[in-house]
């Protein structure tokens, strides 16, 4: 099995693998207690916070641990909504962050009786200064604004530094949420509070990092305890503290060898990607970026299908397209970039990825998105057909309402050839994923998107719920 | 090392250990993954919560895993009030409830703007379940009641199950913390709402369950993303919890055997300590009880000097008096039994525990309670020096303010010979545990205890936060 799903989770550092197995014989007892074991713990526990807090570049008394990243995430959000209440209650959040950011967010806001404010991002998924400053000029009270390191979905890096000075100089602090780059490249400067997740660097699951800087205003919205500060309720795991502490130095001993060597591989899958596969979209910053994530969605492709034959033949990556989550929603990432969504797939390379087995994962790739594009012929409809050309209409209608993601941009590219060179086809659909992927679809075959509307029920044809109409124009 | 610190914590149990490594190589993919290392974790989780599940009565719909016990009990309570917050906002919670429980409830309530109600516990440490149908009946709109299995300081078992149907009758629900007989005995009947840890029971740190009877209304109170139902946001710890599942498999299968040795020993410490060492309380009740727990107090003894000489001496035990804890007032538990709370030692032997390593402690603490009593004469203070008599005055005061537990009663023990027998002595103290030990020593040296005042401050001597006069009549 080849596995290209590190931004989920990888197994184990074989380092730190080695350090739980000592911690869970050295440092099970709780580092609370007065007898020797709970004082070797305790050793054990505050020499690990040393050394995280150094690569981190703050003072070991601003960091905890927490029981998962997420919870990093939950609690330095609502502890510094909590603790900024009375300079305001207003969040400002990157339009990209991570789904624990938001929904940290929402329940901050529904606390407080605030609200949040998104900072839009570019087409590369990157977020605007721009609309950031104007929208700490333009709100009173604002509480902070949370920005990530860089994306999770398509590894694009965020202006933190500068979005942090720009805030700093109007005193609203940075929550950042370093999660993608966390043991892999340095820690930007600028934040006031800053969360991450030791999994994703090597460590157990279960360890998450939260720190704060010295005279940031933060206040526990939660139950507490007396255990690390009365940020992280609950049992101290020592053992797996240890574990993310050493898996952690040692992947920074290697960060910058295994970034060079991850760029040049995503940008070889960057590169060869839409020369083996039609009709892709490849997605996030080229340049400026995690090294180790490429994604990339194929225009006609079912997600889930693609995910599955990959795995088939021995290939885990995951995807934010709409049916390969519960939620039937695509990404609020590739739906914030207004990229793309159908036959999505991140690679994420783990750390000791090789380069063969990239080269593996591009020779089995056009196989599997072909295996995935459930109407072979889609692929050539957006070349019209010659002979219909002269029975071409001047208008046409495509009803897809109730079908899914990729079968109404299926459809859109079998029968465009129906319709007259400047002739426009009308899309009904109540697919989510059609919002991205119909505007997506033109940019990828050079037809024109001319917009859409609600559709609200017309000559026979019923409104659903989320129904729209969307209109293309064909060009030659 | 004799580790008689169980409650606390226990080193990993081996079959779970196993386990753990094992699945650190199988299990460490994510459970929401299409991928075939993420449907084998899934796998892997949905095995351990039907197993886990059946021990404990419920569905495996009905029960998630959290990342600790801790977190658990937060959950619970903070979920089950939301969701019966149209039934009332008021909390009824025992006097003997596990912190964590305590802290939930009053962030439950502030955010509801309810109060939580106080079920007081007898001098075993036994909820009232007449004070409790009081309650119940009094107040309108009760939300739930909080009550424990069994407690985790002196181990008397709480009658759940009868306040279980009391409850019902009412249409109350209860969450029960059950962390301290989980994995030891079976669970009790009656509870809506199940908290417990799975590192008491053998465990590894990282995994607490929370079960939610079907037809409960319950609802998320902090940020919820699509694991474990909403109810435990965060990466799910496939290993840690496959590890726990077989720790608890392995725990049942000798449970009634380990308890019924547990009983022995803690029974043989009960009747042996009070022999071997002078001027003890035993605590919690002799015999519905959690048997791997004996809890016992030492008048004129610092607990602080008390576990650290026992550690010297090998020995890893806790205490709940007030100078072990950072806060310097004496556990809560102690507190609301009105027991002695110096020189308290809680005993929990771990799973294997020999009868050599009990009778090893009996050997040890008599020496180790000398040790800890810092003035030794205080021990015969009890008795009156006889040739003083003729000169003892009608009334005495001492002036224990600013003394820390447990100088004012060694000062009371040393001096109450100084006062005629029927005279009155009045000790001035602002250390909290002056409240409990005062009486407790009256109690424990034959003493009359009259009563206690708030100091306002006399005759030259100033009054400082907290101060209070306790007055004592001397007895033969």
């Amino acid at each position: 099995m080849v596995y290209l799903d590190a931004a989920g989770a990888e197994p184990l550092d074989p380092a730190g693998r080695e350090a739980y197995l000592a911690a869970l014989d050295e440092g099970w007892a709780g580092p609370d207690r007065l007898y020797r074991e709970g004082r070797r713990a305790r050793m054990l526990l505050d020499a690990a916070r040393e050394a995280v807090a150094q690569e981190f570049g703050c003072r070991a008394d601003e960091l905890v641990f927490t029981s998962s990243g997420t919870t990093a995430v939950h609690q330095g959000v609502l502890g510094l909504a909590r603790g900024r209440m009375r300079a305001g209650t207003t969040i400002a959040v990157g339009a990209v962050e991570h789904s624990s950011v938001l929904h940290a967010v929402d329940v901050a806001t529904r606390r407080s009786g605030g609200r949040s404010v998104i900072v839009p991002v570019d087409g590369l998924g990157r977020v605007s200064l721009g609309a950031l400053a104007d929208l700490v000029d333009a709100e009173a009270g604002l509480a902070f604004a949370a920005i990530q390191s860089a994306n999770h979905e398509v590894g694009t890096r965020q202006p933190v530094t500068q979005a942090a000075g720009l805030l700093a100089e109007r005193g609203v602090p940075l929550l950042m949420d370093a999660a993608v780059t966390l043991g892999r490249e340095p820690v930007p400067e600028g934040w006031a509070v800053l969360a991450g997740s030791a999994r994703k660097w090597g460590g157990p699951t279960g360890v998450g990092v939260l720190a704060v800087r010295k005279g940031t205003r933060f206040a526990a919205d939660w139950p507490e305890d007396e255990r690390e500060r009365g940020w992280a309720p609950g049992p101290v795991n020592v053992p797996a503290i240890l574990a993310a502490a050493t898996a952690l130095r040692t992947r920074l001993g290697e960060a910058a060898a295994t970034a060079e060597r991850h760029r040049e591989l995503t940008a070889l899958l960057r590169a060869r990607i839409p020369e083996l596969v039609p009709n892709v979209e490849v997605v996030g910053d080229p340049d400026d970026r995690a090294p180790h994530i490429l994604t990339f969605s194929c225009l006609y492709a079912s997600g889930e299908a693609l995910l599955l034959e990959l795995d088939r033949l021995g290939f885990a990556v995951s995807s934010g397209s709409s049916c390969t989550a519960s939620t039937l929603t695509p990404s609020h990432v590739l739906e914030a970039m207004g990229v793309l969504t159908q036959g999505n797939v991140r690679v994420s390379l783990p750390w000791r990825v090789t380069a063969d087995e990239v080269e593996q994962f591009l020779a089995v790739l056009p196989g599997a998105v072909r295996v995935a594009r459930p109407q072979q012929d889609a692929e050539a409809g957006s070349a019209p057909a010659g002979e219909d050309e002269a029975v071409a209409e001047p208008e046409l209608e495509i009803d897809a309402l109730g079908k899914l993601c990729p079968l109404p941009v299926i459809e859109l590219g079998k029968r465009i050839g129906q319709v007259q060179v400047g002739g426009t086809v009308r899309v009904l659909a109540d697919d989510p994923a059609a919002r991205l992927d119909i505007p997506a679809w033109c940019r990828l075959t050079g037809h024109d998107y001319l917009g859409a509307a609600a559709f609200e029920g017309e000559h026979g044809i019923e409104a659903v719920p989320g129904a729209m109409a969307y209109r293309v124009r064909r060009r030659e």
